[in-house]
C-alpha cells in the first residue's frame, strides 16, 4: 500500500494537489494520499515546519511526508528525500523539515537528481508535480532512497523564530493561527511553570487553562494545545481576529498567584 | 474495508483533519476516510446537524460518521458512539447527531470510556484525534460498540431552531448558506402547498421554482433544494450576500395566484 | 479499482462533494475519488475548462473525469458521458470539456438518460449527486458507455475567450488566478517569441522569466507556467491582488531588447 501525505501552500481552491495525486496514482495506484493541509500561508516555510512537526508523528511509520512550500522552485535550491525518525520526507531543501530533522536526527538523505524518478518533462515552476510526487510515489512502492540521487550530509537549517529565555520571562511569538483563530506559539508547554502568567500583545493572563471551553464567552485564555505548544485562545471567538496579527507572547515565570486552572 | 466520514468545523486550511486520517490509517489501514465537510461555521452544532442529516444517508450502510463540532471539548460533555438507521456515529454528545437520531431512532449507544480504544495520551483540546478517530477506526475494523464503554439510554437533544406553524404561515429561518450563497432553511418542502408565497427577510416570492436556473439573472427564487428543505437562491448570484445574514423565512399558505413554476 | 476525479464550483466548505463520494462508494467501493478542485468560481465554465485541461492528462489512462460546474442544472441542458483521448468524461453538456474534446477529438459520446445508472430519485438541483456520480461510478466499474444512453454526435462548444493575433501583438486575458495570485492567461507559451514584451493591464514586462523566484521581491514578472500558458506573477506576492481583477494581457512581438531571462 503506502501512505503519502501532502503539506503545501497551494490553498484550498487550487488543482495543484489534485494533479500531484494523479501523478502518484499513475506510478503507485495503491498508495493512499492524505492531505495534511494546503492552507500554509503562501511561502511561509516556518509555519509549514511547525505544522508538519505537529502532524507527522500521527501517521503510521514508513509514511512518505511531502512538503511543497517552495518559494525557490526553479532556483538552485536542492530537491531532497530523507529518512528520519521512521518516516520518509520529500521536498525542497529549504528548512521545511528541519524542525523534525533537528529532533529525530536524519538516518539517510539524498538529493533527488535521477530523472528516472521524475516526470519526463520537468518544469521550472511546479516541482511538486514533476519531481516530488513521482519521487514519493516511487518511495511508497519501495524504491531505495539511494536510487534517487547522491547522498547529502547536511540539510538547510530554517531560521525559525525561537523563544528567548531572559531569566524572568520567556519571549516567543505566535507562529500561525488555526481555523478557530487560536494562536499557536513557538513556546513549548514544558517551560511554563506553576504560577506563571502569560502575556500576548498587551494582554496578560493569569495561569493556564485546561481546555478551550474554560473561561467565559469572549474571554482570552492561554493553554497548552494539542501539539504541546502554548496557545492563546478566545472562548467561542477568534484570538487572531482580536489581535489582528500574530503577536509576541511572553511567559512571565512564577509571578502572581495564578487564577486559571492548571494542567 | 470500512468507510469513515468526517464533518467538522476545522476549516479548509487546518491540519487537524489530516492528523485524524493519520490516526485512522495507523489503526485500520484499509479504511476509506471521506470528508463530508470541514466548513461548518466554528462551534455551530445546529449547522452541523442539518448538513449531516442531508448527507449521511448517501453513504453505504455501515459507514461510520464522525462529527467534530465540539465547543465543549475538555469539559464534562460525553464522547459517544451509536448505531442508528444502519450507520455508526462517533462524536461529542452535544446534539450534533440528534436530528438523525430523532428520525431513525437509536439502536445502541455507548459512552466512549475505554482507553484501549483511544490514543495512549489523550489531550484536553483535540478529542477528534485522541478519541473519535481511534474509536471510528476500531469500529470500522469490526470492534463491537459495547467494547468502547457503557451503554447510554439517552442522548443530548439539540436546541434546533424549528419552524413554527402559525396557521396562515409557517415561520422558519435560514440555517446555513452553501458555497453558492443559497440559503438553506429549516422548513421541509412538504409544508409548502399549492399557491403558497415565500417570504425571506422583506422580500416576497410568488410560488416555488424548480431549479436554480429558473428566473432571470439576479432574480431571487425559492425552491425545494436537494436535501428536501426550502432554499432561497439568487439566480447566478449569492442570496447570502444579498441579505448579508441568515434571514427569517416564511411560507404564506395558499395566498396569491402563484407566479413561479411548481414542482 | 478505477479512478474518478471531481472538478466543481462547490467551494471548499460544502458537503456536496462528500455526498458524491458517498454515492460512488455505494456503487463501486474500490473506486478512488480524487478532488482536482472545488475552487472553480461559481458558474465559471471557462475557468473549469482551462483548469481541467491543465489537469486531466496527469491522471492514469482510463480515469473518469467528472465536472460539476453546472449553472443550467434542472434546465434542458444534456447530461453527457464521453470517451476522449484515453479518458472518460461525465458532466453537463455545457462546454466544460470542450477544450479537451477540441484537442483530442471524441471517440464516443452519449447522453445519460438510462435511469438504471442514476439514483432512484433524481432532483432538479443536484445532478452531481443524482446523475453524474452514479454514472461515473458505474463507468469506473466497467459499464459500457452505450448502456448509459443514446449516442450523441456533437457537443456544446464553449464560448472561450481566445487570444487574438493582431499582427504586432497577441491580445488575450487572464482566465483565473491560482492560490498564489498568479494570473493564468489563455495565451499559449508557444506564441511568445524571442524579444517579446508582455503587457498586463498598464504594466509592461520585458521578456519572460523562468521561475517564480526570478526578479526582486515585489517585482511583476511574466513566465510560461506549468500548464504551458503565459502567467503574470508577483515575486512573493499576489498579482491578482495587485490588479484587483483578471486583466487583459498582451504579447508585443519582437520589440525591445528583452531584459529578463528566457526559457
Amino acid at each position: 500500500m503506502g501512505i503519502i501525505t501532502l503539506t503545501t501552500d497551494f490553498g484550498a481552491g487550487d488543482h495543484y494537489a489534485g494533479v500531484m495525486k494523479g501523478v502518484v496514482a499513475g506510478i503507485n495506484p495503491s498508495a493512499a494520499v492524505i492531505d495534511i493541509t494546503h492552507g500554509i500561508e503562501a511561502y511561509n516555510i516556518a509555519e509549514a515546519a511547525f505544522r508538519l512537526r505537529a502532524s507527522y508523528g500521527y501517521f503510521p511509520e514508513g509514511a512518505v511526508h511531502v512538503a511543497v512550500v517552495d518559494p525557490g522552485v526553479g532556483s538552485p535550491r536542492k530537491a531532497i528525500a530523507a529518512e528520519a525518525g521512521g518516516y520518509l520526507f520529500v521536498g525542497p531543501d529549504n528548512g521545511v523539515f528541519s524542525m523534525i530533522f533537528d529532533k529525530s536526527g536524519v538516518d539517510r538523505m539524498v538529493e533527488i537528481t535521477n530523472p528516472a524518478f521524475m516526470l519526463p518533462s520537468v518544469s521550472t515552476t511546479f516541482h511538486g508535480r514533476d519531481i516530488f510526487a513521482p519521487a514519493a510515489a516511487h518511495l511508497s512502492k519501495g524504491a531505495a532512497l539511494e536510487d534517487l540521487g547522491n547522498r547529502l550530509s547536511a540539510y538547510e537549517k530554517l531560521d525559525i523564530p525561537r523563544p528567548l529565555d531572559g531569566g524572568d520571562a520567556v519571549t516567543g511569538r505566535a507562529i500561525y493561527a488555526d481555523g478557530f483563530g487560536n494562536l499557536v506559539t513557538n513556546i513549548p508547554g514544558s517551560v511554563i511553570t506553576e504560577g506563571a502568567r502569560i502575556g500576548a500583545g498587551d494582554m496578560i493572563m493569569d495561569g493556564l487553562s485546561v481546555s478551550y471551553a474554560d473561561g467565559k464567552e469572549g474571554e482570552l485564555i492561554a493553554l497548552v494545545g494539542s501539539s504541546g505548544f502554548l496557545e492563546i485562545s478566545l472562548n467561542r471567538g477568534s484570538a487572531f481576529e482580536l489581535f489582528g496579527r500574530l503577536p509576541e507572547v511572553k511567559v512571565l515565570k512564577g509571578q502572581g498567584a495564578g487564577r486559571g486552572r492548571r494542567s
